[in-house]
């Protein structure tokens, strides 16, 4: 059980009837929290949590176990349900939403658009307006741009430091300890080619610095394999504790978050400072420790956070929630884009994965924020090597044969099935985890995870290394070189070598190799599972792609072999050429790979051109598809949410999935609040109402907002008024003092003229805050509908009517609630 | 003026107030179309043409001289004029819409869940519903999967054959006619490598065949020019009398009415088979004929045709105008994909430029059916090379340097420049071609065009050669062999090209290259200015580029020569090096040709990705980028539409644009129909009517339908009834002799049950045919937000409230209507 999860209670506390299970899991994180928020919590990203914990606390105190949190539902009015609601609009200033809000995107467009004529306007006005008019037009471009700069920037940082503490575990450089192993010895040999199996002087390991690094045996072994381990562990812990002490958010991949938040969805804090501090570091950290896990996911949370940041330098984006929803769209690209240096594919993922609105404005500067990310990234040039690629892939002129699309579409199922099977398994144990005592611990799971992770990784070569290595390796094909572990075939010399002739009957490197990448299939498959969802900031990209590259490399050469024993037959003829290698098990181990993540993450293209992109294999694009495609299949057929859509089911998030369909029958009438056992709506009338009669109104509810209707009695609706800014209103009048508790008040244009002369007070005139336009749909229209309604237009709510008369509201969260009820029951 | 202007007028005739000018020309289009409807017209999709024009002619003879056509806007019921509304439920089986109508989205989609969740339901059923189910699960990828192949063999074809018919103009291969130019020579000399310059034994030019050829002199220049001038013609005429007589939608690009028609439009007979068919062989003679146009848009027309025709063997697609919209965005995708061999271009273009409604299902699908089609086209084989790219660049390790980006910014800037002015000339010449009587002639104009064409084109050796080869080779650095022409460098041997020394002073002959490239511009950007709008089928997409290319190259020389002289200079210090070339002018052209491309249709992250999977040229991503933003940038600043949405706005298309904002401030209220000096909106009362008043009702009236309302005194609003469902209910009670002429109608649940014992006739009851869910809005909702869900809901109206009264509707038209109003006053 986490913070986070506690934080978002206030959202999902009033479910009380259709979530009866989380509630028992709400009452835990109370208690886990109480304790944390006794810690001296200085950070200021933690100091909304242990205000809110307090407030939480309060409300617990206070009996109203259940009621805490108000949100844009219709809530009954009787309730004696207390809320801190009153106070929202003072503290805060330009923000319209408060934490845990859903946004309307319609209303915020409309604003962005009135601000933007405003700007049209005074155009045509003095210089400084002039001025001031082209630094707004030009202020999307520029955000972007900055953006772009900085995600760069941080990645070149984070790539360069994530190496360097990873060597730690191994030894320091001698005479400059800044520099990682690749880079100390280049600078000692003066060439940047680096082999892994060379020793290189300037390279001191834990046992030579210890002072035993001349003899060689068991103690050698040892001391390596301990510090190995203890570096590994103490990373990991000093990133669990960073992230729990300073950034709760700090934690997991963030994707499932990301996608929530661009969906319309506030969380305070979630993009913050602090987060994106403690998410950079801890990431190096985590990365280092050895742990099964990845830095690009996690890097889309670092784009996002510093979309989020620069954008409060542009009062444009800073004041409007939509608006900064199109930043943060091509911050998730620029992330992706300097995640694997995939432009194209970093875009493309910003608009299947992660983003919900996306107009084409957005895109087009998604895609420049995307590219400008790679470049500067290319220029900080963290990896040494000018290739714009990341696994350069070094058999261009190899063509494939349509026969061999068999074997990729069965990797495509192996890959299928891993993802399914993944999915399946870190749910339920991210289940068990929120459920169970475990939750309470989330250091000690991390220490465990990372000493279990560094015993059992240490003695397999494979393992040993980082994973984005592995990758490479078994990605690249033999070179003219390298004869050991995978490259060892049987009569390779430097000649046969140079003549093409890389595939023979396999020797026994091989042979071990083949051991060693069961075990290491094995490990990685297992230990993922159990990593992806622990305390520290981990991306899911690279565990999934080294998964799939080891099974791929495996089935490549067993497909090779087979073709080089079974030559005279008719399906392996084209296969093997005399002047040519068989097969290449590098391109299986690339197509496994791909297969691998598509079954996880269940993305399509973006992934296929990320795949592209990566490797640089241009040729290689049916084949990848024609796996990624199968591997969807196989994986859709298990479980029907890709891993980020689970874990959003996981957390309750309230997210609208703009890629699955509303497949039941039922109306707007069956999911709108009032139901039938309900108290009825809580509404106002245009022209009956006192001050008095509002006040106490608003001290017995406690919803966001009301319908105003002409009379109790024919409900037609008039409009709608938020409670924020009928509260506003009733203060401002009563500082004029120019209402009395006996006022009427007026939502309406005209009022009896008469009113002055006569001995009641004055009355008080709302009609500015009260929506004359709510979206309004009628009872019997379709949920399928209502659900497009929703998604398209990004509604809060919508009211129902029927024949013009106000019946109930519709929000976001009774969508969801009515989705869950129709799929469980 | 066409016969598609023509059968717009239905559409169109409606808008008497606000569009005067576009009447004259309805009716001189009546006066053209009668006299072509004298003419035989047999083909097929023609027929509906002289059907609706004699309609038409009907219509004008009976004096209602701009009320023809009934649509789904709401018209003043005491109008006397009379349309043959009542047959169209009779004629029209499946298939719920008529022609040029506006589809449904949210209708037709909710139609397709209800189909969905039968079959889901049949699944437990037997074998056979089974089976039935599976093949309605695949065949979204069969239909996907059919489109590919056909269009990748179509479009095989169409390569295939158009250089054929294009080297007929310069002569014949001897003993196997069957070959073009370059096959013809390949025969010969037992290899794929083509050299232009090389004179080839088997191919005999027309002085040859005429037995003049031995002799050498200004006869055979003058014969050789009658020749190709004739030819040229030939085909030219050729392809415009089919196109006139056979498909007279088979003209221009297509690219707009695509838009048009994915927005939600309903064209009959525009994707049909006789289009496809003219389309195609139209397309290999107008670009064989040596006009200035490209077969690049053509092809995503065909591609749709395809798309359209092989819809009609699936019954979820034939009866669904929605789910066909999908296939269609797949199909443009397959189109743009084999125009190009750019698979991922394709479907960006699919999404970017001609898509409206864009699920994620459909881009896995489109991307799936681009490269398929790609595939299928690879396998084809056309162009003799293996190749998966079209302009294969072979510079592919030469870096750009930062400085570089100013030229290429420059040339963007030029791109935009060229994109603008041609826009604003084209549609100058479109509108007076519309107006005047030009239009009348355009076989005529074809001719001249042709003629003009060939006689300016042969005498320059860079335009006589055809678009795509003139590209390929601007897009080239000069290898190793060539020395002429761009290539012509002072000391360039081959000792010299070989050590990579390409770049020095310029030769005579690139001298005279550059006299002849700035004519061959000159001709080029003012014959496309004519050529397209003409009709044949007619591309943009090559004449761009090459107009490009050109400017690309002559500037590339151009800064190649001023950094060759200054190479002591600061900036120019990294460009030459001592082993390498200067600059790679080639790189210039292929930037030129991206820029100008991006000036004229505005295509942002498509053409990126179109450009750099059409030349492999993955490094020079950040340079094309950078010079289509400045491209679209500057041709932004002087008009606001690309190419195609100007045409959509000349040719008045229904088409609200996805990528406009709404930037005015008027509300629904001022929008609707009716205004303050109308009529009241022609409205049913739930139960007040009888069978007679609403026979007189449809007679008077000739909306597509009209809202129920509670009475006529409340106005409060029940539903919404179609035009032809009420008449079908009507006819099928008349049928079943249940009702008389004065029975009451019911639209209500409920009805008196006191009715049979009384004397009163049995009533009809008529609440199954009411849409008890229309989509509202209320008379003060800002119009910003009235477009927003029309564009992402796609809908055909909304209807109008205040207080839960009826107050008016809003089609889209009225939308575009009063959009144009309001830039326009």
């Amino acid at each position: 059980m986490s913070e986070r999860d506690a934080l978002l209670l206030n959202y999902l506390m009033d479910d009380e009837e259709e979530l009866n299970s989380d509630l028992t899991v709400d009452s835990q994180s109370v208690t886990y929290n109480t304790t944390i928020s006794g810690d001296p919590l200085q950070a200021p990203s933690s100091r909304s949590v242990s205000l809110r914990l307090s407030d939480r606390e309060h409300a617990v105190h206070e009996g109203s176990s259940s009621r805490a949190s108000t949100d844009d539902d219709m809530v009954d009015p009787s309730t004696t349900g207390y809320a801190t609601d009153q106070d929202e609009s003072l503290d805060e200033g330009a923000n319209h939403y408060s934490d845990f809000h859903t946004i309307d995107w319609l209303k915020d467009i409309a604003k962005d658009r009135l601000r933007h004529r405003s700007i049209i306007k005074k155009r045509k006005g003095t210089i400084p307006n002039k001025l001031s008019s082209a630094c707004d037009a030009a202020s999307g471009w520029l955000i972007v741009f900055l953006i772009a700069v900085s995600v760069g920037g941080v990645a070149g940082v984070i790539d360069i430091a994530a190496p360097w503490f990873s060597d730690l575990k191994l030894g320091i450089c001698k005479d400059s300890f800044w520099l990682n192993r690749e880079q100390c010895c280049w600078d000692n040999e003066n060439n940047t080619r680096f082999d892994d199996s060379e020793s290189c002087s300037q390279w001191a390991t834990w046992p030579i610095l210890f002072g035993i690094g001349s003899v060689n045996g068991a103690g050698i072994y040892l001391l390596e394999y301990v510090m190995y381990c203890t570096i590994g562990v103490l990373f990991a812990l000093s990133a669990a504790v960073a992230v729990k002490i300073f950034a709760p958010y700090a934690c997991g991949s963030g994707i499932p978050e990301i996608k929530t938040i661009l969906s319309g969805f506030v969380i305070h804090g979630y993009l913050g400072k602090w987060t994106l501090l403690i998410k950079s570091t801890g990431l190096m950290l985590a990365v280092a420790s050895g742990l099964s896990l990845g830095k690009e996911g996690p890097l889309v949370h670092v784009a996002c956070c510093l979309g989020n940041i620069l954008s409060y330098f542009f009062p444009k984006y800073r004041n409007n929630e939509a608006k900064k929803r199109e930043v943060l769209s091509a911050s998730a690209a620029a992330g992706v884009s300097v995640a694997f240096g995939a432009p194209v594919g970093g875009v493309l993922f910003s608009l299947e994965e992660a983003s919900y609105y996306f107009p084409m404005k957005t895109l087009w500067r998604s895609f420049f924020s995307a590219l400008v990310a790679a470049f500067v990234l290319r220029s900080i040039n963290p990896f040494g090597n000018k290739h714009l690629v990341m696994f350069n892939i070094n058999y261009y002129q190899r063509p494939w044969y349509f026969i061999e699309l068999v074997p990729f579409m069965g990797l495509g199922a192996l890959g299928g099935l891993f993802g399914a099977l993944f999915i399946k398994c870190n749910i339920l144990w991210c289940k068990l985890r929120k459920t169970s005592r475990l939750g309470n611990y989330p250091i000690a799971e991390v220490l465990v995870i990372a000493l279990l992770t560094g015993l059992l990784a240490y003695p397999n070569p494979y393992t040993r290394k980082s994973a984005s290595e592995l990758i490479r390796e078994l990605i690249a094909a033999c070179s003219h070189e390298s004869s050991e572990g995978i490259c060892d075939y049987v009569n390779r010399t430097a000649e046969t070598a140079h003549r093409g002739l890389s595939s023979s009957a396999i020797g026994p490197g091989i042979q071990t190799a083949l051991w060693q990448l069961s075990l290491a299939l094995v490990f990685k498959v297992i230990i993922t599972i159990f990593t992806f969802g622990i305390k520290v900031p981990a991306g899911l990209f690279i565990p999934s792609l080294c998964i799939g590259a080891i099974t791929g490399r495996m089935v490549g050469i067993g497909i090779e072999q087979l073709a080089l024993a079974n030559q005279n037959l008719l399906i392996f003829e084209n296969l093997c050429r005399s002047d040519q290698s068989c097969v290449e098990p590098g391109l299986y181990a690339m197509i496994g790979a791909a297969a691998a993540l598509g079954g996880v993450t269940k993305m399509t293209v973006s992934l296929v051109v990320i795949m592209f992109e990566l490797t640089g294999g241009l040729q290689y694009i049916v084949p990848l598809m024609a796996a990624i495609m199968t591997s969807k299949w196989v994986a859709d057929s298990i479980v029907s949410e890709g891993i980020y859509d689970a874990h959003i089911t996981l957390n309750n998030y309230p997210f609208l999935d703009n890629k699955e369909e509303f497949t039941h029958t039922s109306i707007a009438a069956d999911c709108m609040v009032p139901q039938h056992h309900d108290p009825p709506l809580a509404v106002l009338t245009q022209n009956s109402m006192t001050v008095a009669s509002i006040e106490k109104f608003l001290k017995v509810t406690k919803v966001k907002g009301f319908p105003v209707v002409i009379s109790k009695e024919s409900q037609h609706l008039v409009g709608y008024v938020e409670r924020r800014d009928l509260r506003v209103a009733l203060d401002n009048a009563r500082k004029r003092c120019t209402v009395m508790p006996e006022s009427r008040v007026y939502f309406t244009p005209q009022y009896p003229a008469d009113m002055h002369t006569s001995d009641q007070p004055s009355p008080l005139r709302l009609r500015k805050i009260v929506d004359l336009a709510p979206i309004t749909i009628t009872d019997q229209t379709p949920m399928e509908t209502v659900y497009e309604m929703f998604r398209k237009l990004g509604l809060r709510y919508t009211l129902v009517t029927h024949n013009g008369r106000l019946l109930g509201i519709i929000t976001k969260k009774d969508i969801l609630r009515h989705v869950a009820s129709l799929e469980n029951g």
